[in-house]
């Protein structure tokens, strides 16, 4: 067995992928295993009982949303009653922000890996603020998932097909060089999505209102891209797995409750903690009193070698994160130490071109005791009320010692 | 007098100034002073006799889309005639990128300072390559200028109008936060622009085609925004204007054959030299050998605080211009030593949100020997051709100090 070789296979795999966004489409018609009774969900498995507030919020919002219950206590009676599945987005080739609750008849991203073949999906985003993402459900939450759903995603779907496809990988390398990291910094990437969307929207639309009301949706959005991002990063992340032998982590996760990993050469395996807590700034009248502990799929953008690994690309992050010009280099120069290589195609001007540190190494981690470092955002810790801020975390270092135990019991190293 | 105390009211009116896009109207109405046998260029006086290649070639140009040549030949002939008059695009609160020629047809940007209520104007931007304001003139050269006269000046007229107004000063702020400077790389500023003119382009345009001809254009052309972004800052510029005993540069253009210099405490007097020769990277099959001489309005930029100044913040760009991104570092950094004070609104977040270095003093660019750096395209030098590359440029320190003696002559020290 020869590690180095077979992380070399995982992360070219990872580089080398090339994810374009080439449709949307209804989860029950595109997501692989997606069923009327299934919601999917951030993180690793997870119950009910075990769940976060936030998750809890934004399970009883999409049984709402899908009109299977009429309110937040007929959602929580029908998830209580055992006939809805709650199931990982990353069993799915999906990936969902903060709760990451997705439902049957939400209308998906469709990203294609063109290297590889694979695909990867994930849904809609809603912006900031009251979102079911970050466990919110009311009336206006729901209205807003239903204007996504019905009038947006149709519009996105056939400017999707008349662009012939976004290649999410290009956006992603030049967003890097306007100043985002690609996880909790979009603002350019997502101006460059309606850049590439924009001519399409106007034709497609099926009126004028409805063309603006979108191209100011998207605009204004400075997350629009981040599921389309998201997607991307798990197509690329998804294209390293399974590679006999590989150290390289391919997904890692959190679902409020619990963070886990999986490592490209150890299966379908979760190794998993506690969810740490995020530190980061608060929108007004919020304070860390009331932060869910860190939640969502989005770190799947670390997994592929940019976000919170990407920091000195977006300076300007520590704005919204907290910290200083200086702690954005230092996260990516710390980075460097327990990732496998420098990415080929996602680089920083401001650190003379040089790739981004890719491929996190279960080995690297443990033997220099150095954790991850995640951009994220917060949510709070009770079900209904939303995001309440955004920050900095450290998944934490049980994660990558028990799936080196594990490593060394497959292997026998 | 106290030098001091006038150059921080020139450096304050010139930050303070809050520079918006309120509309878009023909050069005839909107510009003071235009009349129907004008022509406008950039930079200081020139006749044609003196005329550069492509500041010939855009004359040529500009005589051909009014329709007041029928051929180069027929052009040279009229403007040989002296039928036609030559001044400043700076004499009349505007400014035009490159050759700068605007004729009295062409449709302008508005930006009125709503703090000082003063106004400056310029043109639409081409794009790169083969277009009038390097020089270039054949016919699909005059069928873009009218396609953008005709077909997006209007549409674009109302969308402004529309929105209320474009607020430049604040998409110049967000735009040197993801990877611009404001002059040679305007990527983020361009898509920036697209995003507050999408929505109601969307519902303006005559139809669907022409809304998604326009969005494209827009986002597709980097530069789109360089136009109101050049018009702001003669904005600000203007405003720091007729200080009496300010050593502050208010003006610095370029014809092609001169480079000139307007100081705020000097009234409208030009302080001149030859232009230097900018040095950079060249487009396929074309080498130094073909540039011409610097030329353009466009270091209105520079002086005030952003381009080169605030390079810095831009370190993407030097795949553009030539360099490193410690260069675009050591560039902003050594024009502070040159600058009267810091920008309070332009802030550079890789220096820890320092403000751009801003209010060159002739003071202390005699002083300290160090002259001025400047982000520049590069024209053919020859008429006819285009853009064939871009680069940096130091304008000459006989600029400063031939103002300093004047400075002295007029104020006695």
């Amino acid at each position: 067995m020869n590690i180095d070789r077979a992380n070399t296979e995982a992360v070219e795999r990872m580089m080398e992928a090339r994810p374009v966004l080439v449709g949307v489409g209804k989860a029950l018609d595109v997501v692989p295993g997606m069923h009327e009774n299934l919601l999917m969900h951030a993180g690793p498995p997870i119950t009910w009982e075990r769940a976060s507030g936030p998750m809890r919020g934004a399970i009883i919002g999409a049984l709402m949303f899908e009109g299977k219950a009429n309110s937040p206590e007929e959602a929580e009676e029908l998830i209580k009653s055992g006939k809805i599945a709650l199931e990982p987005c990353h069993d799915h080739q999906s990936v969902g922000p903060m709760a990451g609750v997705t439902s049957p008849s939400m209308q998906m991203y469709i990203l294609e890996n063109k290297t590889h073949g694979n695909f990867a999906y994930s849904n809609l985003n809603e912006g900031y603020g009251k979102v079911l993402r970050y466990g919110a459900y009311d009336d206006s939450v729901l209205e807003r998932l239903h204007w996504l759903n019905d009038v947006m995603a149709p519009v996105l779907r056939d400017a999707i097909e008349a662009s012939g496809g976004i290649d999410i990988k290009a956006l992603l390398a030049e967003a890097l060089h306007m100043g985002d990291e690609g996880h909790n910094r979009n603002k350019a990437g997502s101006i460059l999505f309606l850049k590439s969307l924009a001519p399409h929207v106007a034709k497609v639309a099926p009126n004028a209102e409805v063309a603006s009301a979108i191209l100011k949706d998207i605009g204004d959005n400075a997350l629009s891209v981040l599921n389309p991002v998201m997607a991307a990063c798990k197509a690329m992340a998804d294209a390293a797995h399974g590679v006999e032998g590989s150290t390289i982590v391919t997904a890692m996760a959190r679902n409020g409750t619990d963070i886990g990993i999986r490592v490209s050469g150890l299966g379908q395996q979760w190794f998993t903690a506690p969810c740490p807590q995020p530190k980061g700034l608060y929108f007004p009248g919020f304070t860390a009193e009331d932060a869910s502990p860190d939640i969502g799929d989005s770190t799947i953008t670390e997994t592929a070698g940019i976000g919170g690994f990407a920091m000195a690309a977006a300076p300007a992050i520590v704005t919204f994160v907290s910290g200083t010009p200086q702690l954005a280099v230092d996260t990516t120069l710390e980075m460097y130490e327990i990732t496998f290589t420098e990415h080929k195609y996602f680089t920083i001007p401001a650190l003379g071109f040089r790739g981004t540190p890719t491929g996190m190494d279960i080995r690297k981690i443990v033997e220099t005791g150095i954790e991850p470092r995640v951009n994220t955002g917060i949510a709070h810790k009770d079900p209904g009320v939303g995001q309440i801020g955004a920050g900095l975390v450290r998944p934490p270092m049980a994660l990558f010692e028990k799936a080196l135990m594990a490593y060394a019991e497959k292997y026998g190293f």
